[in-house]
This record gives C-alpha cells, sequence and structure tokens, in this order.
C-alpha cells in the first residue's frame, strides 16, 4: 500500500510539473536571455496569449480606457510578432478604435509563471508596451485569414462565439515599443528589429 | 524508506496545493455571485494584486499608454476599494498622470486562477476597468501612510526599493466602473455602490 501511495504520488507530482499553472498559456520556448532583446520582446509577445487594450474612449471623455482581450501573433512557434485581435463592436474598445486608432497593447511576463518570486512591477519580471494604431482588417483579405487561423489556434473557444455579435478581426499597427526585463530602464528596440527579428 | 518517501511526497503536495499558482497572490476570499455586482467587483480588485494602468502619453503624442503596475487598495481582507500605487517618475505613467490625471485601471480574473477552462476575453472570466483621475498623495499625509502599509503589505519587495528613484504614492480616483463578469454586457455599478459596499 506504502509503495502503491507512493508511486500515485510521484505520478501525481510528475503532471503537477507538466500542467503545474500553464492552463491556458502556450509556454513552448525557453526564455531568451534579457540582452537578446528582440528575441525577448518576441518571446513575451509570442508566449502570452492575453494582455491589456487601450484605446482612447469615447464614452469617458477621452479617457484611457483599457480592456482585457486574448491576442495571436501566429499559430504557436511561429510568430509573427504583430498582434491579432477579434473584438466585437457590442464592446467599447472596437468602438473607439474605429472613431481614434490610437492604441496600446500591454503584457506582463507575470502571468507566463517566469518571474520567479520577483513582485509583477519589478523590472527583473518583464513588461512590454507595443503603441501604435488599431486597424480593422478587410473581411475575407488574406491577412484576415492568416489572423483567423492564429487566432482560433491560440484561443479555440472563439470558434463558437456568437455569429450574429459582429466579432472581426483586428490588428496593432505598431510604432513604438517599450520594454522592461531588467534594471536600468527601457530597452532600446525599434520596430523595424522587433518585425524582422526571426524565431 | 518507502514510507518516509510517501510522506514527504504528501508533504510536498500538501504545500504545492497551498503555494500552487498562487505566487504573489494573495486568494483568501471565494468569489461571490455574478449578480452580486459590488461584492464581484470589489473582490475583484482587493484578491488581486497586480494590472494595467493607463495613462496619456507625452511622449507618444496623447497615446493612451498601459503599463504593468502593482496596486493595493488594503491589507489582505481589509480592502477599501480604492487602489493605490507605488510609482516612481523615472517612468513614463507617473510623469503622464503629473501632466494629465485621466486614467484607468484594468484588471482581469484570469490570473486569480478561477476562470476554470474560460478563454481570457471570455465574459464568464471577469475584467474590470476603473476609470478616474491618478493622483498624486501628500507625502507624510494620514492616506498616504495608509496605503504605504496597504501596499508593502501586499508587495513586500517594494520596502527595499532604491531610495534615490523618487518612489511616490498614487491613487486613483475613480470616476467610472465598467465590469463584465458573465454574458449580457458590461453590469451595471455605481461608483458610491462600489466604494459604500462592505466586505
Amino acid at each position: 500500500m506504502e509503495s502503491k501511495g507512493f508511486v500515485y504520488c510521484v505520478l501525481v507530482l510528475f503532471f503537477l510539473g507538466f500542467q503545474g499553472c500553464a492552463d491556458g498559456r502556450l509556454l513552448t520556448e525557453p526564455k531568451p536571455d534579457k540582452d537578446a532583446v528582440a528575441a525577448y520582446a518576441r518571446w513575451l509577445v509570442s508566449q502570452n496569449s492575453w494582455g491589456t487594450l487601450n484605446t482612447i474612449s469615447i464614452e469617458l471623455k477621452g479617457s484611457p480606457f483599457g480592456n482585457v482581450v486574448s491576442f495571436s501573433d501566429g499559430v504557436p512557434n511561429k510568430g509573427t510578432g504583430v498582434p491579432y485581435f477579434y473584438l466585437t463592436t457590442l464592446d467599447p474598445t472596437a468602438r473607439n478604435a474605429l472613431k481614434d486608432q490610437k492604441s496600446s497593447l500591454t503584457i506582463s511576463e507575470y502571468p507566463i509563471g517566469t518571474c520567479g518570486n520577483a513582485d509583477p512591477e519589478s523590472p527583473v519580471c518583464a513588461k512590454i508596451t507595443l503603441t501604435g494604431k488599431l486597424v480593422l482588417l478587410e473581411a475575407n483579405s488574406k491577412e484576415a485569414k492568416f489572423a483567423q487561423t492564429a487566432l482560433f489556434t491560440k484561443h479555440p473557444e472563439m470558434k463558437g462565439w456568437p455569429k450574429n455579435h459582429d466579432f472581426q478581426i483586428f490588428k496593432l499597427e505598431i510604432e513604438d515599443i517599450f520594454m522592461i526585463n531588467w534594471f536600468g530602464g527601457p530597452k532600446p528596440l525599434t520596430v523595424d528589429e522587433y518585425l524582422k527579428y526571426k524565431t
């Protein structure tokens, strides 16, 4: 009995080791070195599945309005760096973007689970803000089809979201990157360096 | 040996049960019913330790700039609903707020770990955006002392952050609440109902 209990217990630990906190996360690539700036930024975007998408609020007199959204930059391990979204105009974020495209997407390393004991605000726990324009993609365009596959692969639940809720595909056209992944302030990284990096 | 191994293994499981995915989280209160709107909103704010704080960017020509921050609304199980922050003007968020107080704090239920298998964008996985003014507290005021205790209790690492980095305490003066915690769009909730709710 003791022996069986031990084996069972070890199996549970083994299983926990795989599952851990990974529910809904697709962490398949190890974290790059902190000084490999483009690699780190692309890793942070590709490995995360959600973030806060910020727009300028119509209803709240120009306040910066953040909303929790899911995104995808490609199918797993083939990220492009460009975040795509599946948004409905029933929600203020899409409505705001159609009026004023100014936007940012903020992502934390914290929910990935690779920050050790660091506080979420610590510079050692990476954070990235991609600022630019939130653009509606033309339905049935090549890019919209690519984006839909990227989104539905990472977020299978989206396939079943109500067809009459006017979900459409948007992307963030990145114009500026703010990333902190260690002490010493934001890392210098151009949009070109970020987008051209090959994973 | 087997027996010792089993006991050790059970102890590890027991320890994992407490720690689990809870590193840095202070989840001590069960989730309220979805229709108890004020209770749910206060729970979401009190149980979470970080979010995205959005300001209007000075450097990025008025773009909505989200930054990952830690916050606290009180010592554990005594939340006030008012989020306090420990921010440095080395960082754009505090600099932006000193120029334009318009701000919002966005928090997801997802990292708390109570969304089951729901996607982070699903209305079943709650999200809240508190919009208002990001205000610098007067140093050594009664409220600043309260806030510092609330912050340092929830985020012990903050105590050791560099004294010469000009960290100061800010609060969000809430003017509007946007919360989705089920199907059917945002739940009606006034700031007064939210703040007066007794935990």
